[in-house]
Formats: C-alpha cells, structure tokens, sequence
C-alpha cells in the first residue's frame, strides 16, 4: 500500500488540504457521507398552509396589488421554510395560490416550467393555450404545458381562485428555464369555439383517427372536468374497495402523465379510514378540494379541512385518516423519478407514532 | 456473360424447368410479374350483405340450429366471392353475424385469434370475458381479446343480433390459431359486480394510480358505450367539420388500437356531402350502425341502408356520401400493416367514374 | 331455447344451407373444428433443399438463362411441397439461392417485400442498397429492407452465390405488395465510397451522437460481418456454454430485429451434444453455413451438411446434434408474431422419437 | 380591476409583505423576473482543471491519504468556483480523478448515483460490477450504474488513475440518494470470468436472441474499449468529415444513451480546423483524452492539452480547435434534458469574440 506514513503529519495535511482548495478540488473521503446518505435527506419539511389564510391574504392582494406588476400574475407562492428563503414548496415543485379579479386580464406568456392549474373557487374564467380558449370552474384541471402561450381571462363578477402546481425548481435545477412574452404586447390569437381539445381528446377510449401515433410531449387534452373526476373515483371506488382510490391524470393518446416533469393525481378517502404508511422517492404537493380529516407526515400530525394545502418531502412517511368523504388533489415528481431509473416505494404495517402535531 | 448460347435450346430449357419442379424449386424469372406486382392485386373484391337478408338468415338460424352444435356459436359468416370459398370478408378479416335466443348460453373457450362485438339489436346480453360480465346493448362496442375466455349469456326475452369480427384470416396465415373449451364444461367463473374494466379503464383522461406504466397486449378497457361514442363524434364534427368525423377505438393505458391485430373505427357522415376518394393498404369491413347512402368502391356504386355490411379491400379506391346522418363501425387489420412497416394511405382529388352497380 | 324442433328436418336443414351459399354466407358450426384448430395445423412441411443439386441446379441456369429475363434476377426459389405449388419456403418466408455470373449487373429496382442475402460463395459482388454500396464476402449478411432500391454488381472472376431470404408470403397475405424498377432504365446513383452505412452504425456500442433517438423502420446498419458474426458467436458460447449458442442480428440503433416482418440468427452447435426439443409459434428457413449433423423435426430426421436448406414449420418440434461444429444461419417470421402478441414457445425434456428419415 | 388604490400605501404594502413573510409566502410578482428568465442563467462557470496539477495532487493524495477512510476511495472531486462551494464539476454533473495505488482495493458499495470511469493513465485494474470483472485500460469506459455494487481492485505495480464522473448533483437535486456498503465487509462475489458483459453485449449488431425484447434501465453492456472507439471515430469521420465526428456511447439493446441521467460522449477534432459556435440546454464535462488545442466557451479562451478537463455550463456557446489530432471524451446530462422535454440546442455561424484568457 503505497501510503508514506512518515509524510501525513496533520501539517502537511493541512497544506494540502489548503492546496487542493485553492485549485477548486474537494476530498470526497471528508464529504462522503454527508454526500452519500444511506437514504434521502431532504431539506424540505412537511408542511400545512391554511386555506383560511391563503384565502384572506389572496384577497387583501388583490386589493393591494395590480396585476400588472412583475410577472403579469397575482400569485401567493407557498415557500417551505425547510428551504432557505427559496420560493418552492418542495425542492422539486412550486406551488401557490393564484388570485383573478372580476373582469382581470393576465396578458400571455410562455416558459420552459410547465404548470396546472386546479381551481379552488369562482367562475367565469378561461385560460387560453395556445389559442384554445380553456373554461375553468371549480374542480378542473387544466394544463399548460411548457412553452405554451396561456393567458387567464375572467369574464366574472366574483374573484377567481386557483391552485398553481409547475415544475420551476427542477427546470431551474438543470438550467433550462426559457421565458419569452407575448409579441408586441397584442393579446394571443384566440379561435372561435373554446375547449377544442376537449372535443378532440375527451373521448373515452376514442380518439381521433391515427391521433394516437402522434407522439406528444405532453397531454394534447388541456382540461379535465370535475363531473369526469368524481366519476371516476366513483368506479374505482366501488371496484376496488377503500380506504382510498388514487386516480392520475393521463395524456389520453399514451397513458402517460400530462407532463414528462410533473404528475398530477386525485385520491379519494372513505371517512374513518386510516391509510397503510406508505413512502415513496419524490415529493408532493397536496390540496385538500373536500373535506376533513388529517395525516400524519414522518410523525408530525397535520389536520385539514378543504383547501387546505400540505408539502410532503421525498422519502417521508404518509398516512391519512378522513373525518368525512375526502378528495385530495396532488402533484408529484413521479414522471422524472421514474423517467431516470430513480423511483421506490414501500408500503408498512404498523401506524406512525405521533411525535410532534402541526399548528 | 456466362450464358453458353449453345445449350439453351427449348428442349434444354424444358428438361431444366422438369428438373426444378421435380426437386421443389421454382424459377422466379417465370414468376416474378405474378408475385412482384405493382401495387397490391387483392383476390377479395369490393362487396355488400344486406341486413334484411342477414337478420332474416340469422332469424332462420335461431329456429333451425342447436347452439351446442359445432362451435357452441350460432355464426353466419361472411364468405367473400373473391377468396375462393373461404369463410372470410376479406383477406385478412373475418366478419359474421351471431345470434342469440332468449334465455341461451354459449359456453366459454379462448382462441388466439382475437375478436370484437358489436351490438346490432336487443338487450339483456352480457358477455363474460376473463370473468368479467360486460354488458351488451346496442351500439356499444366489446372486446374478446387473444387468448381470453368468453362466454355469451341471455336473460333477455328477445333474441340479440349482434357483428362479430375477427382477425382468423391474419392468425391463420401464421400458423398460430389454438383453441381450448373451458375446463371440465363447467361454467366460468364470474365475479359478481358486470362491467369491471368499465370501472377501472373508463375514465375520461384519468387512469388508475401507475396503471399507465403497464403494457397491454390489448385494451385492458373491454366496453365501449354508444353514449360516449355518440358524444365523442358530436365533438369531433364540431370541431373538424365534415363530410366525415373518424375516431378510433383505443387501449386508454397506451392510446394505441384495442388490439395489435385489428382495429376498431367509428365514422360519421353528414348527409349530402361526399367524401374524398381514399385508399389505403389494408381491408376493412365496414357495419352501417345507422343511416343510409352509398359508396363507391373501385368505381362500383353500393347503396346501403341501416344494418348492411360492405367488405373493402386492400387499395381499393372509396368513396361515401350519405343521404341522412350516418354513423359506421369498421374493423379494419391497420394495425398490423402499422406494425410491420407496409402502411399507405392517398387521397385524390377527382371523383371515381361509376362502372357498375351492386345488386 | 328458441329451437322449433318441428322445422329442421333434414330437408329444411339442406335448403337452409344452400340459401346460406347463395348469398355468401357459411355456418361456423360446420367449419369451426377446422378453423379453430387446438394447435397450429400449418401446411408447410418440414423439408430440406441439398446444397449439391441447388448448386448444379444454379450453375446450370448460369448458363441456361439470360439475367434480363423476367424480374432480372438469376433466382431458383425452394418450394415447400405442402404448400401447393407456391414458390414459398414456408407458409411466411421466401427462401431461394441467387447466383451472379462473374461480370453481370443485376438492375436496379425496388418492392415492399424485405430481403436479406446471405452470402455462401464467391467474392467481388456488392449490392448497392439505396445509394450505399455493400461489398459481400462468404458469411456476410447484407439486407435490402422494404422499398429501398437494390442491385446487385459483380467485378468477380467467378459466379457468387447467396441465399436469399423474403417475407413475401407475408406481405403478399396482406395485400401489401408494391414494386417498382428504377427510373430510365439508368444504374442506381451510387456513392463513391463503399460500406457507409457500416462506418456509421458499425461501432461496438457507439452511435453517431444523437443517432439513438431517431427511429428506423428497419437497421440502417446494413452489412454485417463473418468476422463479427464468429467473435460474437465465440464470446457468448464462452459465457453460456453449448450445446448451442444463439445470436440475433439486430438494429444498432434499438436493439429490434433488423426488420420487422423478419428476423435473422446465428446459431453455433457445439459437435457431439444435443439441443432440447424446443418449439415456438412461427416458422424458419436454416442455412447450414458450416459444419454437419442432423436435425428431427416433428419426428422426421434429417442429415446435413455444409450449404443444405431446411425448412421448419410454425409449432414443429426441434433439435439439432453437430457431428461437427456447425454454424447455422436462420431467417424466422418471430418479429411479426411477437409484434402481433402471438408468439410462444416451449422446452421440452424428452427427446423425440425419430420416425421418418428424409432422403 | 379591484384594485383599491387607497389602501395600497408603502406602509400597507410593507405590512402585507411582512404577514406574507411569517406564513412562509412569498409574492411572485417581486420575484418573477429573476425566476423565469429569458434564457438559462446557470450558476455554473466555464472552468478548466490542469493534468499536470489533477496528478500531482493526486500522486500526493496516493501517498498521503489512505483508502480506508470515509468513502473508501481515493478522490478528487472538480468544485466549479461558480457554485458556492459544492463539490460539483457543474450543476447537474459530478467530476473527479480516482487513483489507486498498487495493490489497492477498495471495497465494494453500491448508490443510487450513477458512475462511469474513464481511464486515464495505468493497466492492472478490474472494477466488479454486480460479480462481474470489468478490465481497465487507458481509453477504455466501465459503467457502474445506479445501485450495482461496485469495487475497484488493483493487481497493477503502479499507480491507475482514472476519471469519475456521476449524476451526484441530479439525484441529490430529486431527494434520491441511496447508498449501502457490502454486507458483512465481505469481498463481493466474483465470477470466475472476467467481462461477461461484453461477451454477452459487445457483438457488432448482434445480440443474445431475444436480448433486445428485454428492456433495461441502464445499458448491460459495462466496457467499451478504446479500440472500438478509435474505429468508431475513424468511420465518422471517413463518412462524414470534419472538423469534428462525435460519438455517444449507447446501450445496444436499446440504442439509448448508457444510463437515464447522464449521456457519455467522445469527439475527434480535425487539426486545424474550428468548430462551429454551438450551444444546447445542458451541463458537460470534457475530458482530453489525446491532444491539444483550445476552446472559446462564452468568449472565454482555454488552451489545453492532453488530460485536462472542462466544465461547459448549460446554453454556453462553445468552439473547439485543434492543433493536433484529438479525443475529447464528455459525460452530459443530455438524457435528463430529453427525457423531460426541455432539450434545445443551436449552431451560430459568426465565430465569438474571446474577450477573456483562461489562466
């Protein structure tokens, strides 16, 4: 073995410590295990924002601000404080709460980031994506994905409030965030009829001649109504049996999530049913849409009523026990972790201790 | 050139052909023209069965034949003039006529050649498919996968009429048909809620948790309702205009045709307005649902009503118009042609002369 | 049961049948035992084709027949005598012995039917495949996929000779047969260096960068060489040991068969050891390149040597015994069973009973 | 527009920012600019690491740093000064130089992490790979994917250096990282043949039959030897010309890149000849495998020579030119960028200005 013993005297090894600094080098054997943990260590904490709150400070926002102030949205963006002052609700997804008022137009823009948008309350909004014009009401999913143009529209008399899932802090994670506004400030060229992708992709198990040869980088179906969602659940529901039915969004022409970066998925729980502990790679943004009950995210209790919005870390341990019909609505990192090899999951036996409860 | 001028001599020649055929070989110079066609030469020819003749046949059959005979299926089969005998509607497409009397049972078996239903008239039918019962009604679609079991049963007070198509012409051409009754004659065994696949594949956009991620041989979605088949043309036509709205039949896990084998296609026509002449590599065997008009196949005029059958083979040149709205079911072996490369398709622009008249 | 027993005497029974005939109908409970087979029933006889008397044979129609006669190829096609008279090696595959006189140019032209060559005698031919010259040597596989232009050039001081392999049985079942000789009579545009297509995709786990990503209807790597085809087959009988070690050849760029209606194999017998009997759903057409044994199949023994042509049936049980070692090429129909879901195969304990010898 | 101009003082401005602050919010119209920018802004620098220091360092850690301590490996990892002190080459891509001494071992763990080396100087070593042996020479790439066991084992009497690079800085990103040592501080189980993947994998087109029906999450091929790749570079560049030929290193049963996380790539530069500017969506690190010359990396010049390495940041416009004959070899998280939709890249026609010099 070719070490020299007489040589590594806690001088000379602090020497070339400092040397191998100065050059922009790191000793992996002093790193290694802080690099290399022997399971995921995020940095993200589980955590609750109140919808009470998201509500009332939305509201006092569109007051204050107008939406034509940085970034033409009027958004509250949930900031996990595991994460040092970043905007991000896990260290993979961004969420937030997005505020329209009546008669509000929020000009067009694009970006690599993809997002959703689950709308919590109000009607009489439509997203436009690139040029279909997308009727939003409570309830509904609705995509734009990345690089699309969109543009959100309110005809109301009444605010609209929507929950906003994209995948910023991925894109950013692999410097690939492109931005670009719409040309010469025009508003986007909107066709006539709305929701056009709805009547070409909403069939069920039809789809337009040949359509599913295309390969599509994400869904070509943009919005997903509330009516279809509860019946579904409905079916699995009464097919499989409680205490939840976790449905996903689909790209109707592959079966595969609506975007490569983000999945998109609704659970639904039967009351006073306790879920089995279940972890998995990846992290979640959840909100609740109806009803009441509570979880319990690596020991720590959180309970909930509608609206409300919780972030769930990478690797944490999962449970759910409703106090009345629950639906949850999610986001996840799923498509990338299991696009690059990286996905587990694991189910347990026996209910978490509860050390710590949320407040 | 190495000819030797010498020897070939008519006798020579003879003599040299003798020995070939005598040793299993044949001269592709003498064959080539017949073999390496130009474009493809179908032996099956451009035909029609009309349905006042099938469903008096069929109705003839109910009251003359035991369904425990050959087969355990009261099955007329569409035999193409053009196929020399054989009991198919074209080349590769098999298309026949199954009747059911009030109260009957056809027993379960599989076969690798796989197999689609679509209902024609009546109700109380239900089809059991790996011991699923589906629902039979008309207009709906009902898949009989390669391989599965199936059984036919009626609670109905009325005799149910309903397609059969089947790709045995393409299962048959490779060596691979097995078959096999359900063991020991007992009946197969049915979990009791019908419709399962219904439950789990039928949502609009929205799949089971990670079902996505499952490859398919075939449509784990085994209905498809008239209803939502109805719909989905409506939106199509609003959206692309007419003469003709197509949708396909899809696996919702892959958006690819219900089978590797066969497809399943839906056309609406509006009345007055003819279609673009077509053609494509490929057959097709082609059910009015509902409606009346005409085609023109390889410049042969058919006039169809509610309920008749055309057979359409590979290359032939097509043309529909409608006299009111009309909706036609189509199995056609696309997939295949897909699959393995051989896939064509042109539209032109001027319409065909008419030559002759089918009666 | 709906069953008017009164009805169906013998008479009314006969008259129903004969209306059913006239119309182009037939029952399928007369024909479904027939057609529905419990195991594949195919026509195709297992059947061999000497070396020897092909080799007299093409010499002599070297000398009898003008390349210029009809399809412009010097062709003597193996006709399996179970399948009435068709110029088809098995009910799917094309196998026949082409033979080049030194100095002949075979022109160009091009059919949707895939073909690969596979070279048994002689040097100093190449096969120009769409632009790309390839030079063919004993051993070699070279491929001219669907609807790329091919001709073959001879520079030799003496004739070549290669097997031949087509899916034309395929392609013709389908009605999916085009051809087309090369415009103006002229020589095919050729580049001017030889073997492109191998210094592109050639490398040992390289591609041109991105190369990957684009998909191909068939290998773009066209050539495949006796040197590579031998280290490969040397490597992997090292790793898995005898009595056979089985090599495909596929597409660089994805792994697949290098065309879909065809796939080719390498099989090398280790002398002195008998395979398993072993079937599969599908057929094949063996070319002995080197060596000597035998062979059973379905019970039928046949003794080979160097250049002898066997034909397998779709289902037909096989094993193989080397009294020398024997490298074995091999043409199958797997791609397009497995592409249709239809493959299988089996391993079994026992050998066969021989009960027949071919001679 | 809702917006009450009353209220929105400085002072109520200031309070609402500050409620938002305490209920982990954060406004995005404040923020919204530095987020979505119009074009990646990595925080990665271009970077350059000299062969002579990288040895030198490296002989010194050999001599002063035992293998056994935390990490069991002996390594060096490249710090981009761009990203605040992290151990990372570039954002998404870890870079290192691993020396072993003569007769060192060091013992087998395994990680979710991804690696490749590539050897740089030294012979007499095997890394195992999940039992199997896989020989190192100079120029040659051994893969250990994500979660194999690997250890590294020197029967040498010199020193081997080689390069690591992993998809750290991805994983960690995503929450993923996993690690475990060797049961039980037992040497891994080692079959008795060294390199069984490229017995199995490393044919020229060819593969164990049915090989390429298996779909693997990372190539099952494990080395690529330098002469390979010097006849794979040498094709290109006869077939296509310079100034540059660019090979990526795939899966053969795929034709994909070597891993889902990070694409391994190699270029040979024409003497003399520049490059055009070209950038794309991504990280690499550029190893010089044989050479010299320079590159202009966002209008920053580094002259190199054989062994030094590079970092690119993501959208850096970049130039190579060559003085003499070179092989630089790159490990990219191209797959990453394609996989996830976000891939772009762009070649410039006008040369960039240097406005600076690398020292």
């Amino acid at each position: 073995m070719g070490l020299t013993e007489t040589e590594s005297t806690p001088e000379t090894l602090a020497a070339f410590y400092r040397t191998l600094q100065e050059h922009d080098l790191q000793p992996l054997w002093q790193i290694a295990d802080q690099l290399l943990t022997q399971s995921p260590q995020p940095a993200t904490k589980p955590w609750m924002w109140r919808w009470t709150l998201l509500l009332a400070l939305a509201e006092r926002a569109g007051k204050l601000i107008d939406i034509h102030e940085g970034g033409d949205r009027r958004v509250l963006s949930l900031a996990n404080p595991g994460l040092g002052g970043q905007p991000f609700a896990t260290s993979t997804l961004w969420g937030a709460v997005q505020y329209l008022n009546a008669g509000e137009h929020a000009p067009a823009h694009r970006h690599t980031p993809g997002a959703i948008r689950f709308i919590l309350r109000g009607d009489g909004v439509y997203t436009t994506v690139n040029g279909d014009g997308c009727d939003m009401h409570p309830g509904d999913l609705v995509l734009t994905p990345s690089w699309s143009w969109h543009d959100h529209n309110s005809s109301a008399d009444d605010p609209v409030v929507w929950f906003d899932g994209l995948d910023i802090p991925t894109v950013q994670a692999l410097d690939a965030v492109f931005f670009e506004n719409y040309p010469d400030e025009r508003p986007q060229d909107v066709v006539q009829e709305h929701n056009r992708s709805e009547r070409l992709y909403g069939g069920r198990g039809l789809l337009p001649l040949s359509a599913g040869a295309v390969t599509h980088r994400h869904s070509p179906l943009l919005v997903y109504r509330r009516a279809d969602i509860d019946a579904a659940l409905t079916g699995l529901l009464e097919q499989c049996g409680g205490p939840m039915a976790s449905m996903e969004f689909v790209d109707p022409t592959s079966g595969r999530p609506v975007m490569p970066t983000m999945g998109c998925e609704m659970h639904r729980l039967v009351a006073e049913r306790r879920t089995r502990p279940f972890r998995k790679v990846g992290s979640s943004v959840v909100v609740v849409y109806s009803g009441a009950g509570s979880s319990v995210i690596n020991g720590r209790l959180f309970d909930w009523n509608s609206g409300d919005i919780l972030a769930i870390p990478s690797w944490a341990i999962v449970e759910h026990e409703a106090t009345e019909p629950t639906d949850l609505f999610a986001i996840t990192d799923t498509p990338v972790l299991k696009a690059l090899g990286l996905y587990r999951e694991e189910i347990h036996q026996t209910p978490q201790h509860i050390t710590e409860v949320f407040s």
